[in-house]
């Protein structure tokens, strides 16, 4: 459902590793009908090469920038805050809207995540409903108030 | 109701000249019972001085940081991106959630207050109802949703 869209115009990337977080914020965003325009990776590495369009994402339309990035912290080969770093640091990608969303409320990943120019920060709720109504107060504002910038 | 707090905690500073869109911001917000926590600044000269505690707000407590910075762009004496751009160089306001709350949807504004570093950018709606149900919804987001730097 999500794995075939690199031609495709992608409203939201999810960068999220644990599968049980995933499938709760895609059920999250169904209910807002949104399911379609969403792209899933599971590492830092795989998000920026569907970023920069390069590798298994060399054919995707670079204009077609996704209006948010959802970004868990913990992620394999390349973390969170190194994706951040590196998309920050890049003309491509430097304006993009990013949410980290991530269980830790660490004084240090959010001093560290603003400082590295996340647009928003926002504690994963460890209870359910929390969570799903957190993901979607989320989407409303990202893809419903937001002006995300002109590409 | 919303000058004397200096010395208290603010919750959102509104950065706005249009005293109509003040009025509007000020009873979507008291519908939240949040109009005892926002301070109003009329132009962008007294918004730094409020942000960096000098001149009439010398002695404001400094560590009391507003989690939301509501910025208006066309500002007497500093407008609203070189506002944006001052606070964004100095460390003691760097990391503070901006949105910039705008009748502006021109690209270069667009881009230039992403560029500058606001966390958001929204475009006024011209209806009423809609004015509020935006600025009811940011602050929630904000508010409620994000974790705000730590200071």
């Amino acid at each position: 459902m999500t794995n075939n869209l690199e031609n495709n115009s992608v409203e939201v990337l999810l960068i999220e590793d644990n599968q049980d977080d995933v499938e709760l914020t895609l059920l999250a965003l169904e209910e807002q009908g949104l399911t379609n325009q969403i792209k899933v990776v599971g590492d830092g590495a795989e998000a920026l090469s569907f970023l920069w369009c390069t590798d298994q994402y060399a054919h995707r339309n670079p204009r077609q920038n996704p209006k948010l990035i959802l970004l868990d912290l913990k992620l394999p080969k390349v973390d969170g805050l190194e994706v951040l770093k590196s998309l920050r640091s890049d003309p491509r990608t430097q304006l993009l809207p990013v949410v980290i969303l991530t269980s830790s409320c660490e004084i240090q990943d959010v001093t560290r995540g603003y400082n590295l120019g996340t647009n928003s920060y926002i504690v994963k709720p460890v209870d359910y409903e929390q969570f799903t109504a957190t993901v979607q107060k989320l989407s409303l504002y990202w893809l419903g108030l937001n002006q995300p910038p002109y590409f």
